[in-house]
């Protein structure tokens, strides 16, 4: 048997036989004629079937042999002639939407109730090669800068971290918790090797029900020793995202300059302008700072730098300048808080300090600070927030494949 | 303040000022001269300082300013002099044990309680650089081949995949459990993408304690659609593996020949060998297997193929010209079952009939096979098993950063 040839490699065939295979990505029956349109991993094909006999309904999987013959108005250039169908696998029920029409009819929750079927779209699928892509830029750029990746438990024995918002488990009748995030470890690993990043799950028993929130999400975490501040941090942070934007443009999708430098906003100054003081950025603020980015720097990345102490997790490292502000930084993206990262405390004293009498609660991150720890910092990125801000989809649903939130367990 | 030189790349700057940064090592002090052994992320540098004063002691982190000075007699050919010590931060206590013995001293306990310092040990570190590389290698091979790379959730609400065994969650007030593989998503997903790959951890609540279990690992896993058999599946196999292990060879380490065509043996050939007739393959003849393999065909890698359908869970194919038997496969690396897969079902009144009285326990995996699923396969490959065969460690804790197992839930 011919080796199967994909749709997309059909125009270097003209003349040839092939054997092709995929899906009926649709059918159109003509009084002499029905025309197929196959869809495969590669993209679709017209084939020509001159049988009387009905076509397979929509979703069929089919093999095709035929012949690729040139015809100018058919899409690619080529289409496929003297053809016969072998039916691989037939459907037993109708998709809840037609996959053919160019534009997607169902609503979101129709389309995640179906994922499987539904994601079949090309518009909602073409969303998760972005996705991919820009997670294989996140680690070439890492990969290059002398970062090695780990994998750190997703099962931890406290819920310290943020102690709120943490799903429970019941470990061997013990209780235990899913890792809100890889933080605690990847501090822990900048001990060891310095420079590492991990890509994987984080977890948050997220009780809102909004646009932007998942119970599971994808975080690219990065953590970095021998830093002299959070800028050093944020250095890297603009390569990465260079990267990442790199190979999404590699797909011919239209990407955002990442300028050379990134605008940097202290946080005093963005409440000033905002004519606000607040301790935090409301999404709101967050909108406006990311305008003014736009128009005053031509920029569509924004950092945040210098949130007070008060807001930030316990492990933040102060500003030595104004120790009530800190070493921080969130990065704004089209409106939404993209990033959160900065420096982070690194002398064991300083642990000490900042949990005061909580000390007890945090023994094994303790340990870790025991040993000599240089100066370091790091960030964590979403990876659906990323893709929903560069896509312009409004909803972090729409760029999750099996999405987990408050009301969705399945599919 | 001049750029941080690591210190592997030292050899390039003599006779020049350098700022390097690390940890200490190792001090000797000797008559009129201290010498410091300084660890960074590349490598370790001899520190010679002349001052009288007392060097830190092992762990510090310190920044060193010096000139380069070429020593045939040093490691690496070249020391550092006229050096300037910064203490970045001290050590509160000792590590657990000497990190600068050129051999690990401590028991596998000690290590485990003491991760984030007892792998700052060269010798354990490496490790990890080799694991790292392998998953690199993965995805390099796959992403060649046109698989698309995916996350999909590890919270799922059932715990049906293979019954026993999992962990339960707390989701919002509803019973959920983490997921045991990516199994029915990476099946679901063959019918958006074709071909998808995910590496993330999998969960199992495995109550037994041996040195192969851990309770969260790093699986590889990997799903095709339009394959022929099994044997599709395997050639991907082979094709990942010699990935992985070019990855790894390129850090200098040893690794074994991956055969162009790696042999393969059928399971009930494998008994009548083993003068046996048991359904399943207990370790001892694994390791039997394996040697055979190597004596009979030089190979450390061999396919176990035609598994009892009874053994192999419901979504297994079977073998058409022998239905009692299965379209699967074991792959054994060293003794050990490294990889598991196959052909899964793809028709959807094959798995009403394989599901019988269960199927509506089974509603969403189905849903995905009533939209036309082509013929396809997988398989799962176990990062940590890999990883400890192919350094030849006892055990898989070994290779892990923080392992998980019925016993430990911290560090």
């Amino acid at each position: 048997m011919i080796s199967r040839t994909l749709t997309a490699d059909l125009p270097r065939h003209v003349g040839a036989p092939v054997r092709v295979a995929g899906w009926v990505h649709r059918r159109r029956r003509l009084k002499s004629v029905t025309f197929l349109v196959l869809r495969d991993r590669s993209g679709t094909a017209q084939v020509v079937l001159r049988s009387d006999a009905a076509p397979p309904p929509e979703e069929t999987v089919v093999e095709v042999h035929a012949t690729v013959t040139a015809n100018p108005r058919a899409p690619g250039g080529v289409e496929l002639t003297s053809a016969t169908l072998v039916p691989l696998s037939e459907p037993a029920s109708p998709p809840p939407f037609d996959l053919y029409r160019p534009a997607v009819s169902a609503s979101l929750p129709t389309i995640l109730d179906h994922a499987p079927v539904a994601l079949r779209h090309p518009l909602l699928k073409a969303r998760f090669a972005v996705s991919a892509a820009a997670v294989a830029g996140f680690r070439s750029t890492l990969d290059g800068l002398g970062f090695t990746e780990t994998h750190t438990p997703k099962i931890v024995s406290s819920a310290t971290e943020s102690g709120a918002n943490v799903f429970g488990i019941d470990y061997f009748g013990r209780q235990a918790y899913l890792a809100q995030s890889p933080q605690f470890y990847k501090q822990a690993l900048v001990g060891v090797f310095e420079r590492v990043y991990e890509v994987g799950p984080v977890f948050r028993a997220e009780p809102h029900d909004t646009a932007r929130h998942l119970a599971q999400y994808t975080s690219l975490d990065a953590e970095l020793g021998f830093i002299e501040d959070h800028h050093d941090v944020m250095a890297v942070l603009r390569e990465v995202l260079a990267g990442m934007a790199e190979s999404v443009a590699s797909l011919g999708v239209a990407v955002p300059e990442v300028p050379a430098e990134i605008p940097e906003l202290y946080f005093a100054d963005a409440q000033a302008m905002l004519g606000k003081d607040e301790p935090d950025l409301a999404p709101a603020d967050e909108r406006w700072l990311s305008d003014w980015a736009v128009r005053e720097h031509g920029s569509e990345f924004l950092f945040v730098t210098g949130y007070p102490m008060a807001k930030r997790p316990f492990y933040t490292h102060p500003d030595p300048a104004r120790p009530a502000y800190s070493n921080s930084f969130d990065l704004l993206f089209r409106g939404l808080e993209l990033v959160t990262g900065g420096q982070r405390l690194h002398r064991h004293a300083d642990y000490l300090a900042a949990l005061g009498d909580d000390v007890e609660a945090y023994d094994d991150y303790l340990a870790v600070f025991a040993h000599g720890m240089p100066p370091h910092g790091g960030f964590a990125l979403g990876l659906e927030r990323w893709t929903a801000r560069l896509l312009g989809v409004a909803n972090v649903r729409e760029v999750t494949l099996f999405p987990r939130d408050l009301h969705r367990l399945t599919p």
